[in-house]
């Protein structure tokens, strides 16, 4: 069990590394974790010894095994495919897509076919070997899905995000992913078949293999039918337990219930993880379960990607042949997306360069591609060639399409002029807080879907929200301190419509939490009540910090003077600092408490521990106190900001001391520093 | 792996309703998914044959297995449990207790030697072997470490959770996990040597065990004085990283490396993880971390639970000699506590029933010894007899100590005159909303730690948290709409300062939300833009619904009117209900547009879609529109709350459709409905 603490915690290390390091240089982080365990793995550093503690490497090499990491780990990596492809699921409200976006559908459909067949073709041609070989049908499917983060944050920068190009390749993607899924199912059926029967007689195959796809999607489709059909009741089971951890601990049970369904129906773990996520997607529970699954994702997922990179044996990998079929393959892929989106593209009005753009935005292979290629080699259908020429395509086609999407991202339009109802504008909210863009943006996007829209989420360096609704597209970057919206010039309206009322039923909240709050009637009854016996006031003050005479006029002139004497007895070292503290708080509230008493107080780092000033103006000054009457007597308190100490108990013990008329004329009587001093210790 | 998925989905949903029905007869949820465990584990349901799916059963006994649970399971398992240790140990900041609490230092310590004596002495008693049997150590362990919970509840039902003896009991238990820990590093470090060792001349074996000793508490204490000297520089390390996810990530990552050294080490890995939560508890992080990982908690920990149960093989445990000895055991800890902890408490000047009531609050076992014994199961040295008698230990303890605890806690005084510097009393502030509730609590308790405070967390059904300092002990209970504390009489006016104090600042950052929000300036922008040609408006109006002519002179008596036309028509159920919806809308901020016109709008279920009226007002009503003059046009909307549909679409559509006073003046031409009808339908 130790090996696998060291392993889990050394890859939690080193997928952030990599992460952040991929991150930096603009690419996915799942590139990083990818490479962070093609280098950690048993090929590379992972079967170096460690004296005394790994013998044979911390990941060391297993001879002949199909998967060369432990059985735990790799365990752990697989639940991390399950949390992946369930919230994946939980993203995609497939109703609303068919609905919204035929473009989409098309072009994902096309991109997907000719992905597949490409894929395999290229296989087959390569290895020689039929058609309906598992590893050639395979090897199709790796090539589907397309993971088109990379290509939003393209976009993103160049402002093309809300374009109809993008805007079909968001739907596109989401088209890609579903058929990928199916397309998975049906290849898995037939892999295993093949695997069961062995070299059998040919003359019925034909027919056989049509009854395996036939069962394959009848699977599949049965599944998601059902779930779609009981998708409100399954919510309402689980809203029946009001506890956000059990509902979400217990879909997760759900999605891992049909993974091991779908995979004892010889299909893949992973399919029943995302048809049990797109069941609850239609519900209001998906933003709730997503939310809060998101911390069990950050832990399992990485560990999936860098247990993928570790299945890479690179020293296979890194062979003339496995190269060569590699820039192959990865060429075919690239080949199949544009062709194969494109060609739906320009039936669709867009033009040559629309349909490029789209084509090529397609490109990149992501998480699936690499799922897919994991099921293929654990399952031993795929060797360490063609696993190694997988994990290439995938890095290749990642890193090719930014460069080619910037040099197509020109002004031009990429679609036909029948296609556009207006032009595409920029509707900002500056923010300037980002606790308030957080308090607002969850709640705009609740609009949206209340108006009838179909969300797609996609996080990145900032998350970006796409609504889609009818011919209506918005998209939404929630940034740091604004809420930046693209959309035609015919939704600008309806988008600042949007915000206002979001930021009237805010402004209402807000109202409502004030009501409550009443920090006025609270501050009467603050000095009620026995006094505390254990403060020990000698410790913050001595006799050259007393003033008997003060000789302000003003609130703020005395809560200088009080700070002044402070400073030149070297109580504090930037007055500057202290007295903004002490102003800012005093803004808040005034601290002129009743019976002539006022306790101006603050927290900087000017001081290294609490330090008080007294001082008495005979007269009185107005200091807003709460009975209205003039303040004498002035305590000053200022605090250190990080250090833990007395503060708020400092400022209770003198409100107590002083909490009746008889003592506050008592105080008043003192003649000297002496006498201020004892009344204050030796109360 | 298919079987793991199965397993895990199946004990997610066990410890779930196992863990509720537990918690609905007021028991800790952890007894609960451990029972779970052994109903679902091999020796009972477990092993039923489920026929083609899993012919063995679906978790199948395993013959001669130390562990008889599939190894991907225990890992996950395994890992559960260093979450939980890791968690604990963040809770405790060790250099604070030891200065506020030396009455629970001596109670815990008491308790835990006590209990590890009557253990040890039970079992070598029982069996007749040495009581350097690694058997009888291992026992005497699990029987140090007491778990609270319990203890808490009923003592916050009494309302005593404040008494010297509930404060007393907190401190108590936290002393008793890290004594618990160290006594398991010692016991550790002895059973693997004898183990080792085998049968071994008996002359240097004092020495050795001695040496031993001394270097299993040196690892403790070496790593985690490190811990305490690095924790500063490790907790600035980690926030490098600034994102959350990563920074817990990372933390985690440490805990279980040094989860690792610690099992090289030959201590056990719940001892690194439970040091580095100590080495960060006393960082600002740990807050932070604690959340974060609270949804990897509530996944991984209850299957840690369940696991424990399923290694109970019942039909082992389930005979005259275990359940001999299990009651035995089981009484021989009830007595420990009792004596161990009363005797420092009488010497602390508690009289005896204070003393009895610490003690029987230290009762209940809990996670740490079914930790300790699972590691005792998994690495051999205890044999399901002794197993299945510490699983009944910690059940019958939790079970016992309410009732008890109920008897004795009555109202005399628990403690002698002198320790008590006041009366205790409750201090409330009903909050009447959650939200400010959840808003003002976490302020608080931050208030405390700055204030000096040591901070003692406790989670149940209200979140308790229990502050300490010096002489002066506070209480907070958390509940629903109420913060309530317990505190001394001498610290009321403290305990009201400090809710003011933060009642202030929550103020203050309410104010800067509301001058950022300002609805009132984006109002004049909201019908500035292009008209959307998409919207309908045919399938939302009805001519019945115009009116020419309204009667109406004031605003509501306008809204009324409005709402009547519609219910007139059938349109809407309710109209009480809609009308409340629109006021309510209307009077946060006027829906009174320049030019004219006016667009009240809400939300209610009684419309089962969009519904409209439109009304014409000659002489013009005063419905604080934004250029001052009086409104003649008012279109009212009422849309479903449920249903997603258009509802801001339409207000922006006809917002933007009056854009002019042009179009204004054409709307006010029309003679009749048709016309106005035309009007909106044909623009």
């Amino acid at each position: 069990m130790s090996t696998l603490v060291f392993q889990l915690s050394v890859i939690l290390f080193a997928a952030r590394f990599g992460g952040i390091l991929f991150k930096k240089m603009k690419f996915p982080s799942v590139l990083g974790e990818l490479i962070a365990g093609i280098i950690l793995g048993p090929s590379l550093l992972g079967s170096i010894p460690i004296p005394f503690l790994f013998e044979n490497g911390l990941f060391p090499q297993v001879e002949g095994a199909l998967i060369p990491v432990e059985p735990e780990l790799y365990a752990i990596s697989t639940i991390g495919s399950i949390v992946l492809l369930f919230l994946a699921g939980l993203e995609t409200d497939l109703k609303l897509l068919v609905q919204f976006s035929i473009a989409g559908v098309m072009v994902g459909f096309g991109g997907v076919i000719f992905s597949f067949l490409i894929g395999a073709l290229t296989t087959a041609w390569w290895l020689h070997i039929p058609f309906s070989d598992p590893r050639v049908l395979l090897m199709g499917v790796i090539s589907t899905a397309t993971s088109v983060g990379i290509t939003i944050r393209v976009l993103s920068e160049r402002k093309k995000v809300g374009s109809p190009e993008g805007i079909t390749i968001l739907a596109g993607a989401v088209v890609d992913d579903i058929l990928g899924i199916i397309f998975l199912s049906v290849v898995l059926g037939i892999a295993t078949l093949s695997r069961k029967a062995g070299q059998q007689s040919n003359q019925n195959q034909l027919f056989e293999v049509g009854m395996l796809i036939f069962r394959a999607v009848g699977v599949w489709l049965g599944f998601t039918a059902i779930g779609l059909l009981l998708s409100q009741k399954i919510g309402s089971f689980l809203k029946y337990f009001k506890n956000i951890g059990t509902i979400s601990a217990l879909a997760l049970g759900l999605a891992l219930l049909l993974s091991g369904i779908f995979e004892k129906a010889g299909l893949a773990m992973i399919i029943g993880a995302y048809v049990m996520g797109m069941t609850l997607s239609g519900t209001d529970l998906a933003k709730v379960i997503e939310n809060a699954l998101h911390p069990v994702q950050e832990f399992f997922v990485p560990v999936f990607f860098v247990v993928m990179g570790m299945l890479v044996n690179i020293k296979e990998v890194i062979s003339p042949t496995v190269l060569t079929f590699g820039f192959i393959f990865t060429i075919g892929a690239v080949i199949a997306k544009v062709i194969g989106c494109g060609i739906p593209a320009l039936g669709l009005k867009f033009n040559f360069l629309g349909a490029l753009r789209i084509g090529a935005g397609m490109v990149p292979r992501g998480e699936v591609a690499l799922i897919v290629a994991g099921i293929g080699l654990s399952s031993g259908f795929l060797d360490q060639q063609l696993f190694g020429s997988a994990i290439l395509m995938t890095l290749l086609t990642t890193i090719v399409a930014p460069p080619i999407l910037n040099v197509i991202l020109t002004d031009k339009k990429g679609s036909l002029k029948e296609l556009e109802k207006g032009e595409l504008v920029e509707t900002d909210f500056d923010m300037t807080s980002p606790y308030l863009v957080e308090l607002l943006s969850e709640r705009i996007v609740q609009s949206f879907v209340s108006e009838g829209y179909y969300v797609n989420t996609i996080e990145d360096e900032v998350k970006i929200y796409h609504f889609r609704r009818e011919r209506s597209t918005i998209t939404l970057f929630v940034e740091q301190k604004k809420l930046r919206f693209e959309n035609d010039t015919t939704d600008t309206i309806f988008v600042k419509n949007i915000v206002y009322e979001n930021l009237v039923r805010l402004n209402d909240m807000i109202n409502q939490v004030k009501d409550l709050v009443k920090p006025a009637e609270l501050k009467q009854e603050l000095i009620e009540g026995e006094i505390s016996t254990d403060f020990d006031v000698k410790k913050v003050l001595s006799t050259d910090c007393i003033s008997l005479d003060l000789q302000s006029n003003t609130k703020n002139e005395v809560i200088k003077e009080m700070i002044d004497i402070l400073f030149k007895n070297g109580k504090i070292s930037d007055p500057e600092a202290a007295l903004e503290a002490v102003m800012e708080r005093e803004n808040s509230f005034s601290t002129g408490m009743q019976n002539g008493i006022a306790l101006p107080h603050g927290k900087s780092d000017s001081v290294e521990r609490l330090v008080v000033s007294v001082g008495i103006h005979r007269k009185g000054i107005d200091f807003q106190s709460i009975d209205g009457k003039s303040s004498q007597i002035f305590i000053c308190a200022v605090a250190p900001k990080k250090i833990s100490g007395p503060h708020i108990r400092f400022i209770a013990h003198v409100g107590a001391l002083l909490n009746t008329r008889e003592k506050v004329d008592e105080l008043l009587r003192c003649s000297t520093k002496e006498e201020v001093y004892s009344f204050f210790t030796e109360t």
